[in-house]
Protein backbone atom coordinates (compact mmCIF):
# COMPACT_ATOMS: atom_id res chain seq x y z
CA UNK A 1 0.00 0.00 0.00
CA UNK A 2 2.72 2.32 1.37
CA UNK A 3 5.06 3.99 -1.18
CA UNK A 4 8.16 2.30 -1.04
CA UNK A 5 11.02 4.42 0.90
CA UNK A 6 14.42 5.08 0.14
CA UNK A 7 17.20 4.73 2.82
CA UNK A 8 20.69 6.22 2.70
CA UNK A 9 23.48 4.68 5.21
CA UNK A 10 26.10 7.41 6.67
CA UNK A 11 29.56 6.99 8.60
CA UNK A 12 29.98 9.65 11.17
CA UNK A 13 32.85 11.30 11.21
CA UNK A 14 35.05 14.19 13.23
CA UNK A 15 34.88 16.41 10.50
CA UNK A 16 31.13 16.13 11.33
CA UNK A 17 30.84 16.63 15.13
CA UNK A 18 31.18 19.74 17.49
CA UNK A 19 32.04 20.17 21.45
CA UNK A 20 30.18 17.59 23.70
CA UNK A 21 30.58 14.48 21.29
CA UNK A 22 27.74 15.29 18.97
CA UNK A 23 27.40 16.17 15.47
CA UNK A 24 27.10 20.16 14.60
CA UNK A 25 23.31 20.68 13.97
CA UNK A 26 24.39 22.08 9.89
CA UNK A 27 25.71 19.22 9.29
CA UNK A 28 22.57 16.94 9.35
CA UNK A 29 21.81 19.28 6.10
CA UNK A 30 24.41 18.08 4.26
CA UNK A 31 23.46 14.58 4.73
CA UNK A 32 19.69 15.13 3.31
CA UNK A 33 21.44 16.56 0.36
CA UNK A 34 23.35 13.53 0.15
CA UNK A 35 20.67 11.08 0.78
CA UNK A 36 18.61 13.38 -1.87
CA UNK A 37 21.48 13.25 -4.01
CA UNK A 38 21.90 9.10 -3.84
CA UNK A 39 17.56 9.44 -4.13
CA UNK A 40 17.57 10.87 -7.48
CA UNK A 41 20.52 7.91 -8.66
CA UNK A 42 18.63 5.20 -7.32
CA UNK A 43 15.64 6.48 -9.34
CA UNK A 44 18.14 6.51 -12.47
CA UNK A 45 17.50 10.20 -12.50
CA UNK A 46 20.50 11.64 -11.52
CA UNK A 47 20.68 15.52 -10.90
CA UNK A 48 23.70 15.86 -12.90
CA UNK A 49 21.34 14.58 -15.77
CA UNK A 50 18.92 16.78 -15.07
CA UNK A 51 21.18 19.67 -14.90
CA UNK A 52 22.74 18.79 -17.86
CA UNK A 53 19.05 19.86 -19.45
CA UNK A 54 19.03 23.00 -17.88
CA UNK A 55 16.60 21.57 -14.99
CA UNK A 56 17.94 22.38 -11.02
CA UNK A 57 15.93 21.95 -7.91
CA UNK A 58 17.27 24.70 -5.30
CA UNK A 59 16.47 24.91 -1.80
CA UNK A 60 13.88 27.61 -1.11
CA UNK A 61 12.55 26.66 2.69
CA UNK A 62 13.66 23.98 5.40
CA UNK A 63 12.59 22.63 8.72
CA UNK A 64 14.87 20.48 11.03
CA UNK A 65 13.53 19.44 14.40
CA UNK A 66 16.55 17.60 16.20
CA UNK A 67 15.39 14.62 18.35
CA UNK A 68 18.03 13.30 19.65
CA UNK A 69 22.42 13.89 18.70
CA UNK A 70 24.17 11.09 16.23
CA UNK A 71 27.83 10.81 17.54
CA UNK A 72 31.02 9.71 15.88
CA UNK A 73 31.18 6.78 14.28
CA UNK A 74 27.45 6.18 14.77
CA UNK A 75 26.19 4.32 11.41
CA UNK A 76 23.19 6.27 11.08
CA UNK A 77 20.43 6.51 8.03
CA UNK A 78 18.53 9.08 6.13
CA UNK A 79 14.97 7.88 4.80
CA UNK A 80 13.80 10.15 2.09
CA UNK A 81 10.13 10.59 0.50
CA UNK A 82 8.47 12.96 -1.13
CA UNK A 83 5.45 14.83 0.33
CA UNK A 84 4.21 17.26 -2.18
CA UNK A 85 4.90 17.37 -6.05
CA UNK A 86 3.71 20.20 -8.11
CA UNK A 87 4.14 21.65 -11.44
CA UNK A 88 7.67 24.00 -10.00
CA UNK A 89 7.75 22.90 -6.87
CA UNK A 90 8.37 19.97 -4.87
CA UNK A 91 8.80 18.76 -0.99
CA UNK A 92 11.39 15.73 0.54
CA UNK A 93 10.43 14.95 3.40
CA UNK A 94 13.46 12.76 6.10
CA UNK A 95 13.83 10.64 8.58
CA UNK A 96 17.42 10.38 10.13
CA UNK A 97 17.91 7.30 12.12
CA UNK A 98 20.56 6.28 14.92
CA UNK A 99 22.36 2.87 14.89
CA UNK A 100 18.98 1.60 16.84
CA UNK A 101 16.45 3.02 14.47
CA UNK A 102 15.95 5.76 17.04
CA UNK A 103 14.56 9.41 15.11
CA UNK A 104 17.90 11.41 15.26
CA UNK A 105 16.63 14.41 13.19
CA UNK A 106 13.01 14.86 11.26
CA UNK A 107 13.07 17.65 8.73
CA UNK A 108 11.69 18.84 5.11
CA UNK A 109 12.93 20.85 2.59
CA UNK A 110 10.99 22.68 0.11
CA UNK A 111 12.55 23.04 -3.82
CA UNK A 112 11.96 25.07 -6.81
CA UNK A 113 12.43 23.51 -10.24
CA UNK A 114 14.11 26.31 -12.11
CA UNK A 115 16.59 27.00 -15.22
CA UNK A 116 20.30 26.74 -14.22
CA UNK A 117 20.03 30.49 -14.05
CA UNK A 118 17.17 30.18 -11.85
CA UNK A 119 14.34 30.53 -13.80
CA UNK A 120 11.01 28.88 -12.61
CA UNK A 121 10.49 25.83 -14.85
CA UNK A 122 8.30 23.36 -15.34
CA UNK A 123 9.50 19.50 -13.37
CA UNK A 124 10.31 17.29 -16.21
CA UNK A 125 7.13 14.79 -16.89
CA UNK A 126 9.90 12.42 -17.01
CA UNK A 127 11.18 13.10 -13.70
CA UNK A 128 7.85 13.81 -11.97
CA UNK A 129 6.27 10.51 -13.25
CA UNK A 130 9.37 8.73 -11.45
CA UNK A 131 9.19 11.23 -8.38
CA UNK A 132 5.78 10.22 -8.22
CA UNK A 133 5.69 6.78 -6.90
CA UNK A 134 7.94 8.09 -3.84
CA UNK A 135 4.61 10.41 -2.55
CA UNK A 136 3.46 9.62 0.38
CA UNK A 137 0.62 11.88 2.25
CA UNK B 1 9.68 51.51 20.94
CA UNK B 2 11.30 48.99 18.74
CA UNK B 3 13.79 46.74 21.07
CA UNK B 4 17.32 47.57 19.73
CA UNK B 5 18.39 44.60 17.27
CA UNK B 6 21.77 43.25 16.73
CA UNK B 7 23.57 42.85 13.86
CA UNK B 8 26.74 41.20 12.86
CA UNK B 9 28.72 41.33 9.75
CA UNK B 10 30.80 38.47 7.99
CA UNK B 11 32.10 38.38 4.51
CA UNK B 12 31.73 35.49 2.43
CA UNK B 13 35.13 32.51 1.66
CA UNK B 14 35.19 30.09 -1.01
CA UNK B 15 35.04 27.53 1.58
CA UNK B 16 31.08 28.41 2.35
CA UNK B 17 30.15 28.62 -1.50
CA UNK B 18 29.47 25.71 -3.73
CA UNK B 19 28.72 25.18 -7.65
CA UNK B 20 27.14 27.75 -9.41
CA UNK B 21 28.34 30.34 -6.75
CA UNK B 22 26.11 30.28 -4.40
CA UNK B 23 26.67 30.08 0.12
CA UNK B 24 25.81 26.09 0.17
CA UNK B 25 22.03 26.02 2.68
CA UNK B 26 23.31 24.30 5.19
CA UNK B 27 26.49 26.69 5.37
CA UNK B 28 23.81 29.77 6.81
CA UNK B 29 23.05 27.47 9.92
CA UNK B 30 26.94 28.17 10.46
CA UNK B 31 26.44 32.13 10.42
CA UNK B 32 23.17 32.20 12.75
CA UNK B 33 25.33 30.09 15.28
CA UNK B 34 28.12 33.28 14.60
CA UNK B 35 25.68 35.89 14.93
CA UNK B 36 24.09 34.01 17.79
CA UNK B 37 27.65 33.59 19.93
CA UNK B 38 28.31 37.62 19.11
CA UNK B 39 25.47 38.49 20.30
CA UNK B 40 25.46 36.69 24.11
CA UNK B 41 29.44 38.74 24.23
CA UNK B 42 27.32 41.49 23.09
CA UNK B 43 25.46 41.11 26.21
CA UNK B 44 28.03 40.47 28.20
CA UNK B 45 27.20 37.02 28.83
CA UNK B 46 29.08 34.82 26.36
CA UNK B 47 27.91 31.09 26.34
CA UNK B 48 31.54 29.64 27.32
CA UNK B 49 30.55 31.65 30.71
CA UNK B 50 27.06 30.30 31.03
CA UNK B 51 28.79 26.51 29.76
CA UNK B 52 30.84 27.41 33.02
CA UNK B 53 27.98 27.49 34.87
CA UNK B 54 26.75 24.23 33.44
CA UNK B 55 23.86 25.71 31.05
CA UNK B 56 23.72 25.40 27.86
CA UNK B 57 21.24 25.75 24.64
CA UNK B 58 20.59 22.96 22.41
CA UNK B 59 18.67 23.69 19.23
CA UNK B 60 16.15 21.45 19.29
CA UNK B 61 14.54 23.16 16.09
CA UNK B 62 14.95 25.49 13.10
CA UNK B 63 13.60 26.65 10.28
CA UNK B 64 15.26 28.89 7.10
CA UNK B 65 13.78 30.30 4.17
CA UNK B 66 15.98 31.11 1.54
CA UNK B 67 14.77 34.30 -0.75
CA UNK B 68 18.25 35.13 -2.71
CA UNK B 69 22.05 34.05 -2.92
CA UNK B 70 24.79 35.39 -1.31
CA UNK B 71 28.04 35.42 -3.24
CA UNK B 72 31.41 34.90 -2.40
CA UNK B 73 33.21 38.00 -1.15
CA UNK B 74 29.39 39.45 -0.58
CA UNK B 75 29.77 41.62 3.09
CA UNK B 76 26.48 40.23 4.96
CA UNK B 77 25.21 41.03 7.93
CA UNK B 78 22.73 38.66 10.35
CA UNK B 79 20.28 40.09 12.77
CA UNK B 80 18.76 38.58 15.88
CA UNK B 81 16.52 39.01 18.33
CA UNK B 82 14.53 36.98 20.58
CA UNK B 83 10.51 36.09 20.29
CA UNK B 84 10.35 33.69 22.55
CA UNK B 85 11.82 33.51 26.44
CA UNK B 86 10.19 30.85 28.54
CA UNK B 87 11.47 28.82 31.23
CA UNK B 88 13.02 25.89 29.57
CA UNK B 89 13.21 27.12 26.06
CA UNK B 90 13.67 30.31 23.53
CA UNK B 91 13.53 31.42 20.51
CA UNK B 92 15.39 33.31 18.00
CA UNK B 93 14.64 35.19 14.82
CA UNK B 94 16.98 36.16 12.26
CA UNK B 95 17.55 37.73 9.15
CA UNK B 96 20.81 37.68 6.79
CA UNK B 97 21.10 40.80 4.61
CA UNK B 98 23.12 40.85 1.60
CA UNK B 99 25.25 44.17 0.26
CA UNK B 100 22.40 45.86 -0.91
CA UNK B 101 20.68 45.26 2.39
CA UNK B 102 18.17 43.00 0.58
CA UNK B 103 16.99 39.76 2.47
CA UNK B 104 18.91 36.48 1.85
CA UNK B 105 18.15 33.97 4.67
CA UNK B 106 14.82 34.35 7.39
CA UNK B 107 15.28 31.46 9.71
CA UNK B 108 14.46 31.23 13.42
CA UNK B 109 16.35 28.40 15.81
CA UNK B 110 14.52 27.38 18.81
CA UNK B 111 17.04 25.81 21.76
CA UNK B 112 16.21 24.14 25.49
CA UNK B 113 17.83 25.32 27.90
CA UNK B 114 19.70 22.30 29.34
CA UNK B 115 22.65 21.44 31.58
CA UNK B 116 26.00 20.36 30.05
CA UNK B 117 24.45 16.77 30.31
CA UNK B 118 21.42 17.91 28.27
CA UNK B 119 18.94 17.89 31.65
CA UNK B 120 15.95 20.73 31.31
CA UNK B 121 16.74 23.34 33.72
CA UNK B 122 15.33 26.81 33.73
CA UNK B 123 17.08 29.82 32.40
CA UNK B 124 19.38 31.36 34.45
CA UNK B 125 17.38 34.74 35.53
CA UNK B 126 20.10 37.33 34.86
CA UNK B 127 20.64 36.12 31.62
CA UNK B 128 16.77 35.99 31.22
CA UNK B 129 16.75 39.54 32.36
CA UNK B 130 19.30 40.64 29.76
CA UNK B 131 17.59 38.77 26.78
CA UNK B 132 14.46 39.76 27.60
CA UNK B 133 15.45 43.37 26.29
CA UNK B 134 15.33 41.82 22.61
CA UNK B 135 12.19 40.12 22.99
CA UNK B 136 9.70 40.99 20.00
CA UNK B 137 6.37 40.31 19.17
CA UNK C 1 55.33 -8.99 -2.02
CA UNK C 2 54.18 -5.36 -1.50
CA UNK C 3 51.95 -5.17 1.51
CA UNK C 4 47.89 -4.69 0.39
CA UNK C 5 46.56 -1.44 0.16
CA UNK C 6 43.32 -0.37 2.18
CA UNK C 7 40.66 1.71 -0.89
CA UNK C 8 37.74 3.69 0.49
CA UNK C 9 35.34 4.33 -1.88
CA UNK C 10 33.02 8.13 -1.63
CA UNK C 11 31.12 9.94 -3.95
CA UNK C 12 30.89 13.84 -3.94
CA UNK C 13 28.38 16.65 -3.05
CA UNK C 14 27.32 19.58 -3.47
CA UNK C 15 28.30 20.38 0.49
CA UNK C 16 31.84 19.52 -0.77
CA UNK C 17 32.59 21.81 -3.98
CA UNK C 18 32.58 25.43 -4.36
CA UNK C 19 33.44 27.81 -7.34
CA UNK C 20 34.63 26.60 -10.74
CA UNK C 21 32.80 23.07 -10.00
CA UNK C 22 35.94 21.10 -7.73
CA UNK C 23 36.02 20.29 -4.27
CA UNK C 24 37.57 22.86 -1.90
CA UNK C 25 41.08 22.54 -1.43
CA UNK C 26 40.35 21.80 2.98
CA UNK C 27 37.66 19.26 2.16
CA UNK C 28 40.07 16.27 0.88
CA UNK C 29 41.61 16.08 4.60
CA UNK C 30 38.09 14.95 5.58
CA UNK C 31 38.53 12.39 3.09
CA UNK C 32 41.53 11.49 4.57
CA UNK C 33 40.18 11.28 8.01
CA UNK C 34 37.29 9.32 6.87
CA UNK C 35 39.45 6.74 4.99
CA UNK C 36 41.85 6.61 8.13
CA UNK C 37 38.75 5.61 10.33
CA UNK C 38 37.59 2.76 7.78
CA UNK C 39 41.20 1.84 7.72
CA UNK C 40 40.92 1.50 11.46
CA UNK C 41 38.21 -0.21 11.28
CA UNK C 42 39.08 -2.92 8.28
CA UNK C 43 41.69 -4.03 10.96
CA UNK C 44 39.20 -4.65 13.34
CA UNK C 45 40.23 -2.03 15.54
CA UNK C 46 38.23 1.03 15.12
CA UNK C 47 39.57 4.52 16.82
CA UNK C 48 36.65 4.84 18.90
CA UNK C 49 37.95 1.49 20.72
CA UNK C 50 41.41 2.89 21.23
CA UNK C 51 39.84 6.38 22.52
CA UNK C 52 38.32 4.29 25.28
CA UNK C 53 41.67 2.59 26.25
CA UNK C 54 42.79 6.11 26.49
CA UNK C 55 44.86 6.11 23.07
CA UNK C 56 44.49 8.88 20.23
CA UNK C 57 46.15 10.01 17.76
CA UNK C 58 46.27 13.30 17.08
CA UNK C 59 47.38 14.74 13.13
CA UNK C 60 50.73 16.85 14.31
CA UNK C 61 51.50 17.81 10.58
CA UNK C 62 50.10 16.86 6.94
CA UNK C 63 51.44 17.97 3.44
CA UNK C 64 49.04 17.95 0.23
CA UNK C 65 49.94 18.01 -3.27
CA UNK C 66 46.66 18.69 -5.33
CA UNK C 67 47.24 17.12 -8.70
CA UNK C 68 43.78 17.47 -10.27
CA UNK C 69 40.38 18.56 -9.43
CA UNK C 70 37.77 15.86 -8.31
CA UNK C 71 33.78 16.98 -9.47
CA UNK C 72 30.21 17.37 -8.09
CA UNK C 73 28.88 13.66 -8.52
CA UNK C 74 32.48 11.74 -8.79
CA UNK C 75 32.78 8.25 -7.78
CA UNK C 76 36.28 8.61 -5.53
CA UNK C 77 38.74 6.03 -3.93
CA UNK C 78 40.97 7.38 -1.06
CA UNK C 79 44.05 4.74 -0.84
CA UNK C 80 45.68 4.32 3.11
CA UNK C 81 48.99 2.92 3.59
CA UNK C 82 51.65 3.32 6.69
CA UNK C 83 55.07 5.02 5.65
CA UNK C 84 56.31 5.48 9.06
CA UNK C 85 55.41 3.44 12.50
CA UNK C 86 57.59 4.52 15.17
CA UNK C 87 57.15 3.92 19.26
CA UNK C 88 55.17 7.70 19.78
CA UNK C 89 54.58 8.28 16.15
CA UNK C 90 53.25 7.17 12.95
CA UNK C 91 52.92 8.42 9.45
CA UNK C 92 50.09 7.61 6.73
CA UNK C 93 50.21 8.02 2.99
CA UNK C 94 47.45 8.56 0.78
CA UNK C 95 46.32 8.88 -2.96
CA UNK C 96 43.32 10.15 -3.59
CA UNK C 97 42.07 8.52 -7.19
CA UNK C 98 39.26 9.92 -9.38
CA UNK C 99 36.66 8.18 -11.77
CA UNK C 100 39.25 7.04 -14.33
CA UNK C 101 41.62 5.97 -11.25
CA UNK C 102 43.59 9.08 -12.03
CA UNK C 103 45.66 10.84 -9.20
CA UNK C 104 43.43 13.74 -7.72
CA UNK C 105 45.39 13.94 -4.63
CA UNK C 106 48.54 12.64 -2.79
CA UNK C 107 49.12 13.41 0.72
CA UNK C 108 50.76 12.02 4.20
CA UNK C 109 49.56 13.11 8.16
CA UNK C 110 51.96 12.90 10.53
CA UNK C 111 50.30 11.73 13.87
CA UNK C 112 51.54 11.11 17.55
CA UNK C 113 50.05 8.92 19.35
CA UNK C 114 48.70 10.48 23.07
CA UNK C 115 46.45 9.89 25.88
CA UNK C 116 43.29 11.24 25.63
CA UNK C 117 44.61 14.25 27.68
CA UNK C 118 47.41 14.34 24.70
CA UNK C 119 49.93 13.04 27.00
CA UNK C 120 52.54 11.42 24.46
CA UNK C 121 52.32 7.29 24.35
CA UNK C 122 53.43 4.39 23.30
CA UNK C 123 51.41 2.82 20.24
CA UNK C 124 49.65 0.07 22.42
CA UNK C 125 51.93 -3.21 20.72
CA UNK C 126 48.71 -4.68 19.68
CA UNK C 127 47.96 -2.00 16.91
CA UNK C 128 51.39 -1.20 16.09
CA UNK C 129 51.25 -5.14 14.76
CA UNK C 130 47.96 -4.84 13.03
CA UNK C 131 49.36 -1.35 11.12
CA UNK C 132 53.09 -3.08 10.37
CA UNK C 133 51.08 -5.27 7.99
CA UNK C 134 50.65 -2.26 5.74
CA UNK C 135 53.96 -0.32 6.00
CA UNK C 136 55.68 0.62 3.02
CA UNK C 137 59.00 1.96 2.22
CA UNK D 1 64.03 46.49 7.62
CA UNK D 2 61.34 43.28 7.56
CA UNK D 3 58.55 43.85 4.70
CA UNK D 4 55.22 44.43 7.23
CA UNK D 5 53.11 41.12 8.17
CA UNK D 6 49.44 41.12 7.56
CA UNK D 7 47.52 39.85 10.30
CA UNK D 8 43.37 39.08 10.23
CA UNK D 9 41.64 38.09 13.21
CA UNK D 10 39.10 35.37 13.70
CA UNK D 11 36.61 34.22 16.59
CA UNK D 12 36.39 30.77 16.82
CA UNK D 13 32.88 28.56 16.20
CA UNK D 14 31.49 25.66 17.30
CA UNK D 15 31.12 24.45 13.64
CA UNK D 16 34.86 24.52 13.62
CA UNK D 17 35.49 22.57 16.49
CA UNK D 18 35.45 18.89 16.91
CA UNK D 19 35.15 16.01 19.94
CA UNK D 20 38.05 17.50 22.58
CA UNK D 21 36.37 20.70 22.46
CA UNK D 22 39.66 22.05 19.51
CA UNK D 23 39.55 22.71 15.72
CA UNK D 24 38.95 20.22 13.25
CA UNK D 25 42.68 19.81 11.54
CA UNK D 26 40.87 20.56 7.97
CA UNK D 27 39.45 23.38 9.34
CA UNK D 28 42.65 25.66 9.54
CA UNK D 29 42.51 25.97 5.63
CA UNK D 30 39.76 27.56 5.60
CA UNK D 31 41.16 30.61 7.43
CA UNK D 32 44.26 30.31 5.60
CA UNK D 33 41.82 31.29 2.80
CA UNK D 34 40.18 33.68 4.41
CA UNK D 35 43.11 35.13 5.57
CA UNK D 36 44.63 35.37 2.00
CA UNK D 37 41.31 36.81 0.73
CA UNK D 38 41.31 39.76 3.20
CA UNK D 39 45.47 40.29 2.52
CA UNK D 40 44.38 40.29 -1.37
CA UNK D 41 42.15 43.11 -0.06
CA UNK D 42 44.41 45.09 1.79
CA UNK D 43 46.71 45.41 -1.13
CA UNK D 44 43.62 46.50 -3.02
CA UNK D 45 43.83 44.10 -5.12
CA UNK D 46 40.51 41.51 -4.14
CA UNK D 47 40.93 38.42 -5.38
CA UNK D 48 37.66 38.75 -7.37
CA UNK D 49 39.10 41.81 -9.51
CA UNK D 50 42.08 39.61 -10.33
CA UNK D 51 38.72 36.72 -11.80
CA UNK D 52 37.43 39.22 -13.55
CA UNK D 53 40.29 39.58 -15.50
CA UNK D 54 40.85 35.93 -15.95
CA UNK D 55 43.55 35.57 -13.00
CA UNK D 56 43.23 32.96 -10.41
CA UNK D 57 45.26 31.41 -8.23
CA UNK D 58 44.67 27.53 -7.48
CA UNK D 59 46.71 25.78 -4.77
CA UNK D 60 48.89 23.09 -5.67
CA UNK D 61 50.36 22.03 -2.74
CA UNK D 62 50.34 22.80 0.48
CA UNK D 63 51.50 21.92 4.20
CA UNK D 64 50.45 22.54 7.76
CA UNK D 65 52.44 21.76 11.37
CA UNK D 66 49.76 21.64 14.10
CA UNK D 67 51.65 23.35 17.27
CA UNK D 68 48.83 23.20 19.39
CA UNK D 69 45.06 23.79 19.67
CA UNK D 70 42.51 26.41 18.91
CA UNK D 71 39.62 26.25 21.49
CA UNK D 72 35.92 27.75 20.84
CA UNK D 73 35.43 31.05 21.26
CA UNK D 74 39.34 31.90 21.20
CA UNK D 75 40.37 34.74 18.97
CA UNK D 76 43.13 34.01 17.03
CA UNK D 77 45.19 35.81 14.30
CA UNK D 78 46.62 34.86 11.00
CA UNK D 79 49.87 35.45 9.72
CA UNK D 80 50.07 36.25 6.03
CA UNK D 81 53.12 36.74 4.08
CA UNK D 82 54.91 35.83 0.37
CA UNK D 83 58.12 33.82 0.44
CA UNK D 84 58.56 32.87 -3.12
CA UNK D 85 57.20 34.70 -5.94
CA UNK D 86 57.63 33.68 -9.60
CA UNK D 87 56.17 34.10 -13.34
CA UNK D 88 53.74 31.52 -12.66
CA UNK D 89 54.00 30.30 -8.75
CA UNK D 90 53.82 32.03 -5.85
CA UNK D 91 54.07 30.72 -2.03
CA UNK D 92 52.31 31.61 0.72
CA UNK D 93 53.05 30.78 4.96
CA UNK D 94 51.34 31.73 7.76
CA UNK D 95 51.44 31.64 11.50
CA UNK D 96 48.19 31.23 13.15
CA UNK D 97 48.19 32.39 16.75
CA UNK D 98 46.04 31.72 20.27
CA UNK D 99 44.72 34.54 22.33
CA UNK D 100 48.31 34.83 23.82
CA UNK D 101 50.38 34.81 20.62
CA UNK D 102 51.14 31.40 20.76
CA UNK D 103 51.36 29.82 17.78
CA UNK D 104 49.20 27.14 16.97
CA UNK D 105 49.54 26.44 13.47
CA UNK D 106 52.69 27.40 10.66
CA UNK D 107 51.77 26.53 7.51
CA UNK D 108 52.87 27.59 3.81
CA UNK D 109 50.23 27.40 0.42
CA UNK D 110 51.93 26.96 -2.84
CA UNK D 111 49.31 28.22 -6.24
CA UNK D 112 49.96 28.16 -9.79
CA UNK D 113 48.51 31.68 -11.30
CA UNK D 114 46.07 30.46 -13.64
CA UNK D 115 43.36 31.36 -16.38
CA UNK D 116 39.72 30.89 -14.90
CA UNK D 117 40.18 27.53 -17.06
CA UNK D 118 43.14 26.64 -15.41
CA UNK D 119 46.03 27.10 -18.22
CA UNK D 120 49.02 28.72 -16.73
CA UNK D 121 49.59 32.44 -17.13
CA UNK D 122 52.05 35.09 -15.68
CA UNK D 123 51.45 36.75 -13.00
CA UNK D 124 49.87 40.25 -14.14
CA UNK D 125 52.74 42.62 -13.03
CA UNK D 126 50.43 44.66 -11.27
CA UNK D 127 49.92 41.98 -9.00
CA UNK D 128 53.11 41.33 -8.71
CA UNK D 129 54.76 44.58 -7.53
CA UNK D 130 51.71 44.41 -5.09
CA UNK D 131 52.75 41.11 -3.67
CA UNK D 132 56.73 42.17 -3.88
CA UNK D 133 56.31 44.63 -0.23
CA UNK D 134 55.32 41.73 1.67
CA UNK D 135 58.01 39.00 0.55
CA UNK D 136 59.80 37.83 3.06
CA UNK D 137 63.36 35.56 2.89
Amino acid sequence: MDSPCFRHPHRVTYAECTLGNHVYYARYLNWLEEARGEFFRHLDAPLLHWQAQDTILPVIECHLRYRAAARYDDLVHTEVWLTELERVRLKFSYRILGSRDEIIVEAWTLHACTSVHEKPKRLPEELAEKLRAHLRA
